[in-house]
């Protein structure tokens, strides 16, 4: 087992990663307040894994409520998370009944949200079952979910109290859902770890083939470069919003394409292509330094062409991304590979000319 | 003009109390991050207030966006928040935008909610314009929305950057609002504060007159018990669930009769008589006690007498409260009058009997 320490304070926590977690009712009894909780799994993820979570944290005295809701991100939404707040009243969940987030990214930040603001707040745990929920959105604390206008808008930045990443879950897990993870784990090297971007390169053959070294080694490293961010800028004042690199674009995509369409770490592939390709035009980072982008993008079988949405299209929706400061869009580029900031000044032309050149036709 | 300091680290903030401080720019601009904010307000409120202070705040050089919603506790509900969400997004709101709150505890809380969950939270400022929401509401950032199966049960402690109770406002209140509020008012002295609740035995009756003196007075010394009590208990794990005297019958009123068919004020005061005969009838106070606190809530015109919902109904709606540990019902009762405290052995026979005895039939 592998552990990561998020250091914050009060709210500090482990994130354990390792083969086998989801049966280990040590940790996760050492987690809960109470002898009560509730699970949230989706549809997907619950006949996999929730008969056997709720017969272990039985076999420890814990009474666990299943909450199953409909999969999909196009369902990350009110009508969704009223579903919880019905199920945990109508089972008369108190402040100390934990909520216990069994699933991707979708699960995660609702149940989350669901934690952060049922009665003002109770204790959650995160069991993430996806690469891209075990290496990104199970850790930090941000929940959220999605509005009609845009992505993650309603949300809180709220701990939880454990993360445990079962490596053992990425056996069965879709070979896209697989990639849409590795767009993540590929993100924290191009921002902030060359070394690991170089390692990346090197081993990207053995993470689409599952090799459970290297993905173990993999969801420690870009944890542990997660976890260094969220402790010095919990609330994303600063640098957290480098985690951001792609995702401007990348929502955009997703809000414009429907929910669902395109698998969030798709989007954020894509969003990185063209977050280094307006790098590169206003002269940050060389053609090569693109090209590497989009190699380790294609060889982990993400998408590098973008939905053609028309510039104006484009615009119109990142006008609404949480970066914007005074009307004005802030884009995280690349000073060089391993080395992101966050712009306030992205010449108009040039990200005109990145969307035209990307197939987005006014 | 009053001052009461919220001292919370990094998050203190401060309350002015006053005549006229509506129209002051200055103490607005000092809490306004950028020159655009978001005004939110009931459809009673708006049309007295909401002119004159998107004027002032234009001629201090701040766009306002107007964001008026239904009025009543009926509303106080997702529908209502979402149309904030909808305004805001619709504005292009961004995390520095502030919203402001104006007008009474609904759009108080439901404001503050959405402060709180906007893009993960936003400023936000308290202009309570009632005596309610001066006294107890707009203090300690507790934001909250109504569940079908329960009041306030969605919401997060969220504090906002200034509250400015300005008390000109109390001049044309509605007479039930006002002694809605007074209901709070006296509920600090019971709990916390004899010397108060003697001086408030002694004025009550200039306070139902709307003696402006006496207001101030009263709303000074409101607001420094509470903001006491949040100074070292902000998230309610101890003495601040001491502040819900009387709330968990009141809730029961509020939910088992409708919302917005008692105002909040009202089923408190109701909910402090109950929980007054609670602590009599388990050998805490004295007849002579509960009928101190009947004879001040008469004078300041608040029903005392419960409506007939039958004890199991009570008892399964006081089921819900956020003060239930491990499934057992948690008062806050009186250990004499100024002191209260939190019990966990509250008799079910007492509780019955109160109930009973309140015209509770079951």
């Amino acid at each position: 087992m592998r552990t990561v320490n998020v250091e914050l304070g009060a709210r500090s926590y482990a994130i354990h990663i390792g083969e086998g977690l989801l049966s280990n009712a040590d940790l996760l009894l050492a987690a809960l307040p109470q002898r009560k909780a509730a699970i949230v799994a989706d549809a997907n993820v619950a006949p996999l894994y929730l008969d056997a979570l709720t017969a272990t944290l039985s076999g420890a005295g814990v009474n666990a409520l299943p909450v199953v809701l409909p999969a999909g991100e196009e369902h990350k939404d009110w009508q969704t998370l009223n579903r919880v707040f019905d199920a945990l009243l109508a089972a008369r969940a108190e402040r100390g009944t934990a909520l216990i987030a069994l699933g991707g990214g979708v699960v995660g930040d609702i149940t989350g949200f669901a934690a952060a603001t049922y009665m003002r707040g109770v204790p959650y745990i995160q069991l993430p079952t996806t690469l891209l929920s075990q290496v990104d959105s199970s850790v930090g604390g941000k929940t959220a979910i999605n509005h009609p206008l845009g992505k993650n808008m309603i949300g809180a930045f709220y701990q939880p109290r454990l993360v445990l990443a079962d490596t053992g879950t990425l056996g069965t897990l879709p070979a896209r859902e697989l990639s849409a993870g590795l767009a993540e784990v590929i993100k924290y090297g191009l921002i902030r770890d060359i070394e690991f971007f170089d390692w990346l390169e090197r081993n990207i053959d053995k993470l689409v083939a599952r090799d459970p070294a290297a993905l173990a080694y993999a969801i420690e490293r870009s944890c542990r470069n997660k976890a260094e961010v969220v402790a010095v800028d919990e609330h994303e004042t600063g640098e957290r919003a480098l985690l951001n690199f792609g995702h401007t674009f990348g929502h955009a995509i997703e809000t414009g394409t429907g929910f669902g369409t395109w698998l969030h770490g798709e989007a954020v592939a894509m969003g990185m292509v063209l977050a280094s390709e307006l790098s590169h035009r206003i002269g940050l980072i060389g053609a090569g330094d693109v090209e590497r982008v989009r190699a380790i993008l294609v060889r982990a079988r993400l998408p590098v062409a973008a939905p053609d949405l028309g510039v104006a299209r484009y615009r119109e929706l990142m006008g609404h991304d949480k970066k914007v400061r005074d009307g004005a869009l802030r884009f995280v580029l690349l000073r060089k590979l391993g080395e992101a900031f966050v712009s306030a000044d992205a010449a108009r032309e040039a990200l005109d000319a990145v969307l035209a050149a990307a197939g987005a036709h006014a």
